[in-house]
């Protein structure tokens, strides 16, 4: 990258240099942001989804270029999918803001305060993690939303979306900066990073001095190597191998629509059931129904011998079939013969996301909530819950797989910490 | 190494082999101790500490064998002194983990349940980090809390302690082997590392499949090689560059007690003050009375120009002392013209550890209170109390300056994650 011109940080002729100057910006404008009181940042969130209502249209224009440059480069249909900008999902980021300025402020909240033997009162006060680095692919509508839940959470953002995006990137970043501007907040508090050169990412998750915290959304390939280099903490979701496991006591009719749902409902999604655990006593009677319904939904069932015993037009189910996270109308199914077998072989092959019993039987619900490693663990609902929505966080960045800080859905919480605080009245140690 | 023969885990011949097989049993131990119940950790501690009292002799005969060689090899009297176990040590070890035992355990506890429009009830589970390894210096009392305190939240712990008290160590294990089997839990739930070989830290840092968090506790150069190359979340605490800030609205009796007990009532702590600033407006009432106490104790003082001039006897400090971790009767002194120019002091030459505000005045307390980004901040306190038996944590086992996760000193939460819990009645996703 040659003489790259910034507006605000100057001209740079190396990433490294360009970098440094976007983390160091960050990192000042963190303090102001952390300091802004809930009314500057829901009147900034405000002003941001005034100017890309009454921008649409030339959003749609810059994002009409990048979605030629990628048609020409080859891209697939479903990459340019996500890549373009229609009324509607601009109208769509334009509300979601609104709904992040309606969420409460976690920021300064204080909690827990106790009285100690010494006199002074100790308790919590919940605070932003300072710069958050998101890194996602070409999905433009990411800038909007990421850039959103952070300033909420007092927190400044480094945003490096794919580079097929960058001209819709920054014609969003334009009405970000505006709300920002409107009021009082330093534009700096939202940055686009301004470059397509990949290095730029290299920079951003070993900027230990500058970043706090790096949010990778995308495929594995991506989060895996951002994991493997980063010096910066990582939020991160890798699989999502989640299990329904079919208890012996379990209702007949909520086993069927549970496994049906959290595998059918949706494909795609990180939280679908991947494997099908049921216990033996009741395979006879799950299998066979439920094998019925995913055969008219076109779904292919790998099996354990034992399954295929009951439902004998499954294929066999290798090793692998445990692994996998098919995000496709396939699913391994599975008998096993106690409740152990099933949180075992969760343990064993599971992706710790999340998974779910089907149970009516008390001890047997409590044992699988408690034993199950996973950022989620459910009763009788489906996986598909698994979701920052419907936990009720208002939004979400993203679902953490980490087992420190945030674990599972990620909201505004997950963009916070807490630190001590302690009130004393002129309290020494003895 | 060679031939290591470790009990229960076979003969290696290599230390990446033997360290695989400690990770591995540490993991399968780790769900044994995650699934027990309180009665069982409560039993294995207070076995723990009647075994360490029992075997009182026996534990000083093994300990003076590292005394012994640790002096013939040159160390010094401060390191000797901290190997050495007397019997009143090794009481206080047995104590400690029956106060352990006398916590409330924070594994399986559930909070926040609500219920949302789905019908699902969605909350949260306290649930064990897994598998923590604990590196420390040569001090074989950390072997026990470290190990009890690990246990308690419901963790398998590898020990790695200095390889100066491995006899110490080992015969500490025993004791701690001892109480896991009488109350039915896996020995390898604690396992201290067999070898003196400096490369199984190396292995311990890097071994995500079987470590979830490494604690490193002791001198600074060790903790920053082990967060440099730990691929493992590392709870770290590196420096307490920890200041006063004696605000113009302080009551001056508070201002100069506190800042008197923040310096001087131990100099070698972390959470000891080591950089004063005080306001312009009542410096001159504040430094030279605080000057002749700490006079009087031996305090060196470094202080700015102005501080200089209300007392001539101190020393010019350099743009060095305000970074500086004395540990020391040393004192750097400046004077602030406002409250935005201590929190700017504070941020740029600051550790993030406890920052406490000398004042009357409610508003300069909230900012403070909010705007400094410290593990602890603190209103009319001495940093002193910035520590885990002050806090009511009961225990603790170190101060952690990281953001992300715990903060602070840490206790048995600390020690802990949460993850989500859904309970439903057989709900499917629309």
């Amino acid at each position: 990258m040659m003489n790259l011109d910034v507006p605000g940080l100057g001209s740079y002729t190396d990433i490294a240099a360009y970098m440094n100057g976007v983390g160091a910006a960050a990192r000042d404008a963190s303090r102001a942001v952390a300091r802004a009181g809930t009314l500057a940042k829901n009147l900034a969130l405000a002003r941001m989804a005034a100017a890309i209502r009454r921008d649409s249209a030339l959003l749609q224009a810059e994002n009409a270029a990048d979605v030629e440059a990628a048609r020409a480069a080859g891209h697939d249909a479903a990459f340019v999918d996500r890549l373009t900008l229609t009324p509607g999902s601009i109208e769509a980021m334009a509300r979601g803001l609104e709904e992040i300025a309606a969420l409460p402020d976690p920021a300064g909240e204080i909690s827990d305060l106790k009285f100690r033997p010494s006199g002074i009162q100790v308790g919590m006060m919940r605070v932003p993690l300072g710069v958050i680095a998101i890194i996602y692919e070409s999905r433009p509508n990411v800038t909007a939303d990421a850039a959103g839940l952070c300033l909420k959470a007092g927190n400044a953002t480094i945003l490096r979306g794919g580079s097929e995006a960058l001209r819709s990137n920054q014609a969003i970043a334009r009405c970000v900066h505006e709300g920002l501007r409107e009021a009082g907040l330093p534009e700096a508090a939202v940055q686009v990073v301004a470059t397509t050169d990949r290095a730029a990412v290299g920079h951003l998750i070993v900027d230990e001095k500058h970043v706090d915290v790096v949010v990778p959304r995308g495929g594995k390939s991506l989060i895996e190597r951002i994991a493997r280099d980063a010096r910066v903490p990582v939020i991160r979701h890798l699989d999502g191998v989640c299990h329904v496991y079919v208890d012996a006591h379990a209702d007949l009719q909520a086993a069927i629509a549970i496994a049906d749902n959290a595998k059918t409902q949706r494909y795609a999604p990180c939280n679908t059931m991947e494997t099908l655990l049921v216990h033996a006593d009741i395979a006879s009677r799950v299998l066979p129904p439920l094998a019925a319904i995913y055969e008219s939904k076109g779904v292919e069932l790998r099996g354990c011998a034992r399954s295929r015993a009951l439902v004998p037009a499954m294929k066999a189910a290798t090793e692998d079939d445990w692994y996998a996270e098919y995000l496709a109308p396939i699913l391994a199914i599975r008998v096993v013969d106690s409740l152990d077998m099933a949180i075992d072989h969760i343990a064993r092959y599971g992706s710790q996301h999340t998974d779910a019993i089907v149970t009516e039987n008390h001890p047997n619900a409590m044992r699988f909530l408690r034993e199950v490693d996973s950022s989620s663990v459910m009763v009788n609902a489906s996986t598909r819950f698994a979701d920052g929505f419907e936990y009720g966080l208002g939004a979400e960045i993203g679902i953490s797989t980490n087992k420190l800080h945030a674990r599972g859905p990620v909201g505004l919480e997950g963009l916070t910490s807490r630190k001590w605080i302690v009130l004393g009245t002129g309290q020494i140690r003895g």
